[in-house]
């Protein structure tokens, strides 16, 4: 690297080029013209960032029909010295492919057909498949990508592939098919997580992740967690369970709620929850991918937090109190 | 005043000498050898802290048996600039009395016997009298010292009276029987007010009085108002509803909470009460005059606030946050 | 009586004749043409109740400025036996009255001006008094028409007296001002008890009475009784505590709850209180005074509670469940 | 099939031979000398009770280490028909297999080492292998036995496996390490599915499973939904949110409930979900697998639903009820 150049950042992904993740990674306009690095799963990307060999990492954390991705969620709760600082949304449409010149019909025409794919593209398809090519076998792939690599390459002994629709910019494919997804409105949340930073300003619309335990043995801890944040006027996009990993029956809670850590009400909530909760991994505040205002009832904005520090500070003060 | 004499306190009571609210002032260390200004009801006493002509007032707040006292809870939540420094309780035993030289017996003996009383204090010793003088009737007064006081001037047309036991103190009385009430263990709590000062220091025995209005037309709301003490931990030992008065079904709530403004958990209640509620008055945080130490969940003690403000400031910093 | 009369039914008031309770009487019309027993307070008109001398008892229980009338929610939590049929409101306004040819003028003159009065009525006309009689002194009388009689017949030396309007239909007294009453929009609500009977039938505008106990030394014991009522979509217009009596801080609940015990979900949560309470004293269900049509969410009408039960009957006999 | 020969059950399971799922299976009385039909994967084991070609399916429903089987949560809840009708456990544990005659120090020994195993076995070894045999390289198998098959029959170019121990029962390989799982406490939680029937009788220690929606944007509609059980004294032992599908942040949630339908508490909180929720599916009702006694605060016994419903009928009828 010559001094006059500036330092290019790593952005580590799932790769390779094609998949879902690079596509989350293409909306990140800070991105643009840097490294991108490509590995084989999620530990990798989290450990590039964590060993400083990439500035970031471009992680799937949810599937709107296959729920949240446990490995990415646990990698979170567990691994020190990470942070959210944004979030994307990838739509999941499927193609079809197959070796260049291959049509349908042929396909449709044979005794058995082998296909390809990622055990969750393939569970995303099966309608699809079970009225066009009821006759067929699937074998795994490891991504979206891998499973028409395989298929070309040979190392998949498959007819056809289940792909991202982004690999027929990167392979000599045959699309046979394409959104043969069974779920037209399917859509897949990545994250990208950084080292510890301080988190992105505070545009309005965003949404915070946390990852709590419960205290041992109490009924009715996860009301009393909860009530962190109801009492605060916060309201809840994710909550999903996930197994310490000790014990049957030892569950740690991940947690999107909308608003900033910059929110006095967030802000708030987060020490109740620090309080109350063994364990609280803060994950960061971010905006969110949609970009929908988070609303609130005027008695937790800002000023009202201001307010009442200011009015217990006249009341300790020996001041009348208005 | 001499500028060499030191300047003598003023503390209003309800009066005259001998009343419960006496005994309660009695209690005081620091009205010894000041200025006792007997007064004729619970609105002059505040009035005179409110208009400087007393440092502070002793006024009845609430009877085990009775209940609150509505007119002393009223004037709490409604006259500003009042705080409740103190909290006394003084136990209601009531003797029969009558003018010297008379015996209990003459007065059995009588057809009807008239028997002057406060309508509180007549009720609470109904039982007795139903017993002993079944044939009675009953003359209204408007102190315990003043049925005995009319009974003997003439200004009330009864043979006996009911009083405060301190009667016999002061005045010629024959008392005929003691302990005539029938709840042996009732007993009236009294608190001691001054104008607005900053509360005493706290003393791990304390108690916080505050009345709070609930926002209009939200079902749920008192439930809202409970959690804003529940989830920080915190015990209610009172909770009464006194109308607003402007319209059926509108209500204040006199709360006494467990602890001390100083305590971080009740600093963080009475902020989130604040916000919540339209309309808060604080009143005043002070020892319990039966001296039982608050406890409370570790979770909720001083160290925890404290750690959370850290923790959440590191957040926002950037630093990983443990 | 003779045989061929039909039986008159007796109803209890405090009286005499004149009172606000009197007029809230002559609200029943199935009081009309039927025997009216004064009676002198509030206890008297139960006896009569409970030792069959009288059908029914109307009663004060609220005043939308003084509060909760304690004597008659204490009575009604404690004697067995009575039961609420209906609610009725009377509009509190106070008029100036003395003995025939007195004027205003006359009296403003005075140095000093004995005013009788109720002590719950003369603290609702202090602003007026103060304003056009700064200079008087008040007498207590027993009732809102007591005030007047006595005053008319020298056993209260008062030149003045605050009675109830009604008083001037049934006294020769002079009016001196009408609505000396400082909160125009003052009501008292009375309610009509009973002995036990059913209630009567559901209007759609009902309310449902309570007194209920919490379980002893349980931190959000009251949360949990005010969730039996949220959790069924049940609103609460009054929730008053009262003591017990034994000990300080010791309470029962007076509730008033929107709806029939015949709607199912105030019968569900009827039982779910007498689970959770340690003493329940249903005290009825019966016409709001104000007709208001109780509203509550879809999902807990009738119809749900049925389809609930039918579906678990189902679930229980391995039916689908759909 | 003879008519004097009792007809045989069949019972699916995911096979073959020698996985986790058969060792659920052999822990059931019932099952012993019937059919077990293996299958390959959890949609077919449903698949074959509802279509009556099996009489139960043995299914993985959680894991200690990676949580809730997403595929059977998914599959419980929307395929009609099901119900639990018991629970098992079975210890996780892995063997590192190989051909017959290999040795663990020959493949140590190698430059690079190719690993079958399934995705989830090899994540609970990655400790062992990494510490062992860091040079290797994983490639995906479809279950803990087709791993060890496919290394023996060429399909899978491994020259080891992650298999579950029984697999050296059914084929003859070399078994170079026990215990290669990172966590020796882990297990897997199955439960046996049949067709809908009544719930099985209930023990004392029993468990309850549903699958819930919440009412459409509500805040605080987890709350109310926790609240149906809390409110009954009932202890939740498992919750999970899984996607609906339709859209991001959409979730219905999978709940296990400590005790059992015919419990009135349950049978209570069964209808106020039902009401509450709009949509329930009732899974069954069955003995926990750990066979620990549940207990419930003494208010929510059978006894005081019993004794509220009667109290209840007393009140509607007129009776004086306490």
């Amino acid at each position: 690297m010559s001094t006059d150049a500036p330092e290019r950042r790593t952005y580590s992904y799932l790769g390779p080029a094609g998949t879902f993740t690079e596509a989350a990674l293409a909306q990140v306009p800070e991105a643009r013209g840097q490294i991108w690095r490509p590995v084989s799963n999620v530990g990798q990307a989290l450990d590039d960032v964590v060993g400083n060999r990439a500035h970031a990492a471009m992680i799937a954390i949810e599937n709107s029909v296959e729920g949240g991705v446990s490995s990415a969620q646990d990698a979170l709760a567990t691994i020190p010295g990470l942070r959210i600082v944004g979030e994307y949304i990838v739509p999941v449409r499927f193609s079809l492919v197959a070796p260049p010149g291959t049509t349908l019909d042929e396909i449709v025409a044979r005794d058995l057909v082998t296909v390809a794919g990622h055990p969750v593209a393939y569970a995303q398809c099966l309608a699809w498949l079970g009225q066009r090519i009821p006759h067929h076998e699937h074998i795994v792939a490891a991504s979206n990508v891998a499973s028409a690599v395989g298929m070309l390459d040979g190392s998949l002994p498959a007819q056809v592939a289940i792909a991202a629709p982004g690999v027929a910019d990167h392979y000599d494919v045959e699309v046979l098919a394409e959104n043969v997804g069974d779920n037209a409105s399917a859509v897949t949340r990545f994250v990208l997580v950084t080292g510890t930073v301080a988190p992105p300003a505070p545009t309005g619309a965003d949404k915070t992740s946390l990852v709590a335990e419960l205290p041992k043995d109490e009924p009715g801890a996860l009301l009393e967690l909860l009530e962190q944040f109801s009492t605060r006027g916060i309201n809840l996009s994710l909550l999903e369970s996930r197994p310490i990993g000790d014990a049957l029956g030892r569950y740690r809670f991940v947690i999107d709620a909308d608003g900033h850590v910059s929110d006095e009400r967030m802000a708030d909530a987060l020490m109740g929850l620090r309080r109350f909760s063994p364990s609280v991994v803060f994950l960061g505040s971010y905006p969110r991918a949609d970009r929908r205002v988070v609303h609130h009832p005027d008695r937790y904005g800002d000023d009202a937090f201001v307010e009442a520090r200011d009015w217990l500070r006249g009341l300790i003060a020996g001041e009348p109190g208005s």
